[in-house]
């Protein structure tokens, strides 16, 4: 970290901050420019970094500190240059080639699930979503089937060979999500919880971490430090789109996203235009342009009857559309997968 | 809700949302202006009522679909015009008191956490804050005492008489943190951690719920809804700063959040100035700010060696600058305490 | 518009309320719902509409009031239904083509912008971009070469054929640029500069307005709207991000503005991946994603050395990286351009 | 600056940036981490300090490249530790006292402004404001009543005798504004616009800059050193609420500028809640926040009949909320006075 003094920064506290950075065992490089004094700490800071960088902040004559290093470790390219891939029932997400994940918002009976299920797996879905517990913004909305939810999903996997990915809310339903899904989603809202991030981190299923409404890349990175630094190695980041001031969609997808997670970590990234935008005519193109921009992946909502949806009818795709998407996502990934080497 | 008919949509989508809400059990209301049509529909939605707007959305000739209900209910001042006051220990949240909540971000040791209550408790805390439990952004960081901090507490209050204030995490953790604290405390990255907000709406003590970095007051409104529908009428809403482009402070303090709830709901309303800008020289404008705008109270980080601390030292105050900042509070607060009615 | 009466107002509150708007020589239409009243109000209030608003939203009993149009009129597709096309010099913007705007960020000296010129001719460029009058935002930065950079710009475009895009920054340099240039460029930072608009709008050359760095949809399309009623029809808008919380990349791109755009309004739309990310290498995977979303075309800056570039080095491709760009943007566009009827 | 080098940066990536820096004229000064390499760049950069940054950060092996020294140089409190006062008619802005500028938004004619003008001169307001050319988000909206305005304006002082403050939007019109008026306003929109900080940095009347709706506290005070280099060191900031998510209030009011301001620069700061809000019955609260904050004054909207009023009638008050407010002002203002040195 480099500690920045004020212009009008005394000799004396010159002195104190390097004094103070000794005496914390660490070395003091010093840099004198034109107008300032910047100190560089060199050392061992590890676990004490933040409280060694909160210290030095309030010392007199001392204007700013900047950390150099990234906070993220073990999901981070720097220190992890190859590609994680990651194996799902008898495929893989990320190295490559296309994922697709496509499904209802609620799983609502066995017959709307069996029906999206037969019709996404034959359109060339390679992964069944669906949810069984829901986190919604109201108390009196729609909550999800729960545990009911979970044994369709097994059942649709079993007739249909697609593995499933569903959320996850509450450590204590961990075990059980595990016990019925192939990946286990980490929904936005609780991008920062930090035990159940820790839970899944325990679990032996891939997980998906959403991106946070409002959080940063490095924030979700460090999320999903979280769950690597608890043992479980195999992340998927879904980007789903940030808060910003314009209302005409829900949220604002951060396409940019993709290729500068390609450029900071090693796990892979899917797009969900979903919930992203919240309105059905809006997918195909932000799936579209989310493939083009080099995702690994795309997740989006289908019901077969919208418009009698429990909760999201607006941004489902029918079963038609999103047949008639899919094989412009491969088109579109067939182009840009020629594309020798980093992103210009 | 209303239902805005496009300026081309045709007489027959203009029937076909009248046959769609009539089917719905509902009564449709037609209002034809000099561009477009507008169709109110009238009668009891209730639960169903984001599923009745997601199905109209899509109709054809639809518009957009607009709520005119606000969705919250037991919280808002339209249904429950008195204030609620919440009785905390001998003491009281809102009410027209002030209420003062100080102590140290994460409780240390034994020693930091008395040298810290005896202080404030002398300079005029009404209640005291301490972390026992800590989410940290970062695996690497300092996690907290956990239980063990939630004992040091217990005897700051016995030596004191100062309430506790502390913050739950999960919903494991609810009976243990309500067996020693007086104000359960959900943090900012848990404000829609639903299992947790129904957890603490089923735990007999009263709820401090602070905002979400990137949360709308309706929704933050709807979070404290899922604690009262839960059975748990005392809820104390704690203002903490909402992120925003400006990167000179850790957040945006939204001080206009304070008459706005005065409002909007019956419930009091708490400033947390230290969180908000991540800046020691900037809390105690802050804190004098809330007050003016007419909060119930402020809730500040105190240190006895800030320089020393495990966590936020950047933002504590020392126990002479909350010593010399808490009668201008009260100033502030007989002031304005004064002013008739309605804030203008 | 509606007005939304509070769930407490009374009748007298209502009557009020009617007889306010009837006095304004309007039409009060009651709807009363289970908990609300809401009226509308019918008849032509035209240029009166914001200030109607206003005075009924201060009546006693009000809750709120909700316009209920759109505020474009010329611009909005639901008032002109077919896209509008542009002739730039042999070419046409929008229409189905793909329109590929490039050139450097600053004109520095004749053989700079030569360079540059004849490269991105050779390349598929179909509109020479170079900057001869530069907002800065630091008054010590290059400030462009003024005229100078204008007659460079004609020169250039007599020796490749390629149409000029310039920046106009005041009122005053509209006669000159637009004696010069082929398209009248607005920037975001003055995109709610009323008189430069009002000024563009009566020059006899195509605008192309960018998005203001915090503007909404709306907001663009009325800053559009000022065009087009001062007397110019012909505007391309340009997305180029907006201000988020993000901050690896300059700006969040928001890419879901193409398709949204396409149904709010005829105007064609470009995207400029360069000034959004600030980083050379995302510009080709954005420019992939904004033209799979639909986009009538792109813009982005080339350098022919971006090291020794006065601006905007650190996000300028060079000639290679354009050229090896330019002929997958019209892969993805034909995939695309084939897809049917509106985007799903 | 500070060159960082990527982790895996080679031993010829460092010595590149090293030459690259000297072959410039500058001192490379190396700092080696256990991780990276961090190189120093000493040495007068001056003007060409972004372009030598771009030039940098594109270089091989180069992580990121991060200023030093704050852009802002006479604005600065670093470089000029006195505070600013303004001389405006026979009083002064900032300096300690308390600044109440209060008019209404537009001048619609001589009755409204001159009932205004009496009633806020006989309450305490010490300057006069009052909008003459007003720019509208819509071509639609009341524009002003132009130099007619400035005439009443002018008039107004002459009978009340306080000084007055108005809006100008292009650098046509400084001159005539600067012959009416004794405080020349950039409003929000134009903070960017830079010929007309140039011009009015040319003029010789004091400026009221406002903050831009997305602007950095950085950007508001490189916009203001535009001003101060063009010859006009008479600044005053009047922040006027930022654009983020939340849409109960138009803007949120961001007070915390107030002390961060205090420390940032020697300017002399106004805090308008009128426009940040857009509710008249928010004003008041927030301009007593304002003040409890440090605000060396406030700028307030008021009209003699708001429901009658062309613009802004929402959020202006009446005479008789401005009396009831303005003594309150005073009192919170000599609370907060006697506090001794910084703000904690």
């Amino acid at each position: 970290m480099l500690v920045v003094m004020a212009v009008a920064a005394t000799e004396d506290e010159i002195q104190g901050v390097r004094r103070h950075i000794e005496k914390d065992g660490l070395t003091a490089h010093e840099s004198r420019g034109s107008e300032r004094v910047v100190i560089g700490v060199v050392g061992d800071v590890g676990l004490r970094k933040e409280q060694v960088m909160g210290h030095l902040a309030v010392l007199p004559g001392v204007d700013t500190v900047t950390p150099i290093s990234r906070p993220f470790k073990l999901t981070s390219r720097e220190f992890h240059p190859e590609d994680t891939v990651i194996e799902v029932g008898d495929g893989r997400v990320g190295g490559g080639g296309l994922t697709v994940m496509a499904g209802p918002c609620s799983i609502e009976d066995r017959d709307q699930l069996m029906r999206t299920a037969d019709g996404v797996a034959a359109s060339g879905a390679t992964i069944l979503r669906g949810g069984a517990f829901k986190p919604r913004t109201s108390p009196y909305s729609f909550q999800g089937l729960g545990v009911e939810g979970l044994e369709l999903l097994a059942e649709a996997r079993e007739r249909t060979g697609l593995p499933i990915v569903t959320e996850v809310m509450e450590p204590s339903q961990v075990d059980v999500v595990a016990a019925h899904a192939d990946i286990l989603q980490v929904g936005a809202r609780n991008m920062q919880n930090y035990p159940l991030l820790m839970a899944v981190g325990r679990a032996a299923k891939p997980v998906m971490l959403k991106r946070g409404l409002s959080a940063t890349i490095e924030e979700w990175l460090m999320a999903a430090e979280y769950i690597v630094s608890s043992g479980n190695p195999d992340v998927i980041l879904c980007e789903r789109g940030i808060r910003t001031f314009e209302t005409y969609t829900r949220n604002t997808l951060d396409i940019a996203a993709v290729p500068l997670l390609e450029r900071l970590t090693h796990l892979p990234v899917i797009v969900d235009p979903s919930h992203a935008t919240g309105k059905r005519w809006l997918v195909r193109s932000m799936a579209l342009a989310a493939v083009a921009a080099g995702a690994d992946g795309i997740m989006v909502e289908v019901h077969p009857e919208p418009d009698l949806a429990l909760s999201d009818g607006e941004q489902s795709l029918t079963l038609e559309q999103f047949a008639e998407m899919a094989p412009v996502l491969d088109q579109i990934h067939a182009e840009v997968a020629g594309l020798a080497g980093e992103t210009v």
